[in-house]
């Protein structure tokens, strides 16, 4: 964004304000107070000028938003990409769903990524259910790559809770480049990458506890049950090493010294139903201790199950690989703030958010000091606390689930009230539609802390959009923190559900607007084609049958709006047909598609990509083509026939 | 929407524009013309006063839209809905696509539908590729149920493209409840429900060419080649009768007299390749006369194909069931106007649109007279004219691709000017980003054409967001057509990709909120529940082994928050197991959901209703399945296990 729309995008929103907030506020019979009120110059969106309420906020037409929000979609299994503050879905990417857009779960490529890693287990259940990959996910955090506390705008992780598994999006190109099942573990939910110096690992919790070799042999005995907690090689997209721990695991966070993660636990019972589960007060966070770990696997300690090492970090082992601290009650939520000191701790059940000091953990390590020695504050915020943001003025934003409100708080003051001084650590409460949970600051899990915005993801709708049926979305609310008040100001209707989200500034990521035609995520593709004597490069019409397996045809073409380099192909009944498309359009957004025709095959072709699909086609017959991504004036006329010989003929 | 909450809308949007648009006018040096201005008094909404240009529109948390809009999303496969005026998503309606969330394509309630209609060539070709369904498809259009002329919120309609299908949405419930494969026709694109009386018919033309009986033994001799054009029975969603037609068929519509439909054909000619299928410098319209078409069906006419009765309506038969206007040059867009007497045809690779007048039409059945003379005006508006759009003033608004602009014309001043007066029917032109598709007023299908607002879906979105990589996003704008100058108000990024999208009153549409436990949605699940002796309706922990088939293992369980009836359940290796989940939580917004860990399987289940899975659980071991729909603050808790025995024990 151009300085020139900075000062636009101010103005528009500041004049807005002192207008027309005044304005709604007497509309709606003082219903939505004018609580904030306009402040300050002409650089609101640089500078932080407050947004009054029931003002709302609109980025105009042809301005673009200042960041990149990366969002989670939960069950829907994708990653969002949202514009703030506009609050505008800009793209879906999709990971552990089916696409029927892109063909993501069908192409080649992308079922290569897909199978990369999968366990045999795995392999054993989908041949059962006769399917190639799992049909859903659940993607319940995204998060940047990091170095020295910084986003590096290089890569994105996201976990599946519901299939134990990790993936990796490539910000360049804004697709997914890996997905790895992590054996041993179950249920990956929370995720967050290694802060400093920079992510080597991601750090991934293992949410639900079963036998560590889970082979039917002992199921009742919960006395066998681990949780395990797995360090991800973010560069090979493998697993590290893996620890087990007592009780289950949360959500999880680093510090910004590259020394520790730590992990709630709500499940410290190790408790199978709801009654057991929330039986004790205090349940804990597990502090894993990076340097003594990786000590531990160097030395080949712990053991090696389906590939992976496995250290005993549980409470009786008395290992130096965790330390395990008291916290009250079901927590949930951990984040640690820019200060790089404090790390908070949601109580969930418990109306406290407790704060540790990170530069104390050693002396849990070296001293065996006493847990509750790194609690250093412990504020009672409201009801529900769940998940803590933070901005570069030392704030702490903590969503209350069962207030259905966002607080706001000084770290400092509850530090000094747990000390014993005379002073109120909340500075402002803000009601919010309803019962959020994640909420982010801009930045704010860097050390770029921004102060302008935060994003309140809330669960529950209900009223505050036109009525849909019995399902209803979700409300990813936009807050202007910019002054002494926060202020909603958007309601943002989401498709399940957006767990969590993180807000990058534009400058941070740089995608092309191409393929570079060596990309590796056709490298198998591409050797194929030599194979086949097949230039991937340049114009391609070539039909060519297997010469061991004559049953398999490849179908080689180019695409160039708006035409398809073959305008028919021919094939018999019951061949396996691979169609691969090369996009030779350099053209920004001239994307094309490929779809046969009553086939079930769909798939994206890039600028400069290619892309490929494999099928049988079981019935004798003409079938027409079709570029499915609208690209040409002719596009309707982009399409060609497969003509299916009969099997007899 | 309230009165308060209009005036209040009304109100700010109005303030906004006399004070913040001024301003930023100033802020973009004037790149942003104010072209528009404020004008009229505190009643926006409802009256129509016009929004300057470069300001912007926003709709203020806590407010409602005024209108629901349906959206297609073309190869995505969904429906959504959008509010307007905010432009906002508010839901994603799974139809030909596969969730991942909500288990469309998984679950056993919806397989039934995709599989009611499945032709026994599509069951072959999913069998020989190991699939129960296909895995995309490609929803271009979406169209209300009618009655009298007027959408009647009972019903909402769309094509498949890919897989030649056309969908229903019940708009109480917003889910998919029929899905029907229309043989013998290929590739269903142009779509549009009879308008009155009622929507008795749904209006399907099939766009490609193919032999009648297509299996093989005919296939380069293009003279086999046939187009269909299907009326569906819109209640039972099963074809009533179909016609062939010389040329192929692209968009379509229906008059308000119930007497005639009628498609463009952008390939006369019947070519195959590009430069055949643009070699002729004027296609047709085709006009379809009901009253002959069910005349000759009731007497038995035609040949019955695949259970479908098929009449010759191809320019040699020279039969009462159609007739050829002939329309210069690849004719795209097809559009009834509210007037109910023109019918505009845009020309595409003319820069015309060609205006008809259907009560000339019974002249060309019941005279012969010549096609020509229907033709009422013919304007040239300007380059790649697409879609043509209606306010209930006499305007038209005519999407022109090449010069990615609205063009703005009276229709009145359109047939004066052909009758020779010295008038220019256009009034206004307006750019937009980029390639304009259809566009649509609010209602302007309708009798109750509104004037307040145009949204334009624009095929290319290029610079006008942040850069997400090699594939972007549409860009569907909503632009104020209240003033005498249209003015865009809101760009919307959309994911691939929107073709087609209405606009309706929200006070048309009244979804429910909850399920009717009668829901004919479960009635096989019913039937099943009842045979095992179980009451669907009350409380439900019951695990049913099939007596006729052992391996068959059916477990029924109710989820109230935040706890599933059964904690446990057992099962042993390589069972089929069906897992049937009730929602007895009668709470607004109060959506469960299933998913069973490792397994690849989840599924919704909203407030009051049922749903059921099934799958073979191929491993021993510990499962646990987990509620994935946020519910409770307890809902991390909501979490049971699944035993899978070991086979030999």
């Amino acid at each position: 964004m151009s300085q020139e729309q900075k000062s636009g995008l101010s103005r528009r929103a500041l004049l807005g304000a002192t207008a027309g907030g005044a304005a709604i506020a007497g509309a709606f019979g003082g219903r939505l107070a004018l609580t904030g009120g306009a402040v300050g110059g002409l650089t609101l969106a640089t500078t932080g000028a407050a947004l009054a309420a029931g003002e709302g906020f609109n980025v105009a037409p042809g301005q673009l938003d200042t960041h990149y929000g990366f969002w989670s979609s939960g069950q829907t299994g994708e990653m969002r990409i949202l514009g703030i503050p506009s609050m505008r879905e800009l793209m879906r990417v999709p990971v552990f769903n089916r696409c029927s857009a892109t063909g993501w779960g069908s192409t080649n490529e992308s079922l290569r990524i897909h199978q990369r890693t999968m366990t045999e287990k795995t392999k054993k259940q989908l041949a059962a259910n006769g399917k190639k990959i799992h049909d859903n996910g659940d993607l319940h955090h995204v998060h940047m790559s990091f170095t020295d506390g910084k986003y590096d705008g290089k890569y994105l992780f996201m976990n599946d809770k519901a299939n134990t598994r990790v993936a990796r999006v490539r910000c360049d190109v804004m697709k997914t480049d890996a997905i790895l099942e992590i054996p041993n573990a179950k249920a990956i939910h929370g995720m967050r990458p290694q802060k400093a110096p920079n992510t080597k690992y991601i750090f991934c919790n293992g949410e639900d506890e079963a036998p560590l070799v889970n082979d039917g042999s002992t199921m009742t005995d919960v006395s066998t049950y681990v949780n395990i907690f797995t360090a991800v090689d973010a560069e090979a997209m493998l697993p590290a090493w893996q620890v087990m721990v007592s009780g289950n695991l949360d959500n999880c966070d680093a510090d910004y010294e590259g020394k520790w993660a730590f992990s709630t636990s709500y499940n410290s019972e190790m408790g199978m139903t709801l009654a057991d589960m929330t039986a004790a007060e205090a349940d804990h966070v597990v502090v894993f201790n990076l340097a003594a770990i990786e000590a531990a696997i160097a030395a080949g300690e712990g053991q090696e199950l389906n590939g992976v090492r496995v250290l005993d970090g549980r409470k009786d082992a008395k290992s130096q690989f965790t330390r395990y601290i008291p916290i009250p009650n079901n927590p949930h939520g951990c984040n640690m703030a820019p200060d790089k000191k404090h790390l908070c701790i949601g109580g969930k059940l418990s109306p406290t958010v407790t704060v540790l000091d990170v530069t104390r953990f050693d002396a849990l390590f070296n001293d065996n000091a006493d847990p509750m020695t790194t609690i250093v504050a412990q504020p009672e915020l409201g009801l529900g606390p769940l998940h803590t943001a933070f901005d570069g003025r030392g704030f702490a934003y903590t969503s209350l689930f069962l207030d259905s409100q966002v607080v706001k708080w000084s770290i400092e003051d509850a530090i000094k009230a747990y000390a014993g001084e005379a002073v109120d650590p909340i500075k402002d409460k803000v009601d919010v539609q309803y019962q959020p949970g994640h909420l982010k600051t801009v930045m704010g899990e860097t050390l770029d802390a921004e102060n302008q915005w935060l994003v309140c993801l809330c669960k529950f709708s209900k009223d505050r959009f036109l009525n849909v049926g019995p399902l209803k979305p979700e409300n990813d609310q936009l807050i202007d923190i910019s002054g002494d008040k926060m202020v909603v100001v958007h309601d943002g209707p989401n498709f399940a559900e957006p767990h969590d989200a993180i807000a990058v500034a534009a400058s941070k990521v740089n995608p092309v607007s191409a393929w570079n035609r060596q990309d590796k995520m056709w490298a198998e593709t591409r050797a194929q084609a030599e194979a086949d004597g097949v230039n991937l490069d340049d114009w391609q019409d070539m039909v060519i049958r297997d010469k061991d397996d004559p049953k398999k045809v490849r179908v080689y073409m180019t695409s160039q709006a708006p035409s398809f380099a073959l305008e028919t192909f021919t094939v018999k009944e019951g061949d396996e047909v691979t169609v691969i498309v090369t996009n030779l359009d350099d053209i920004d957004d001239l994307t094309h598609g490929f779809t046969m025709g009553n086939h079930g095959v769909a798939m994206e072709i890039g600028p400069l990509a290619t892309s490929s699909v494999t099928f049988t086609a079981a019935n004798a017959g003409v079938y027409w083509y079709y570029c499915q991504w609208f690209c040409h004036a002719l596009h309707m006329e982009m399409r060609g026939r497969m003509f299916v010989e009969p099997s007899g003929a």
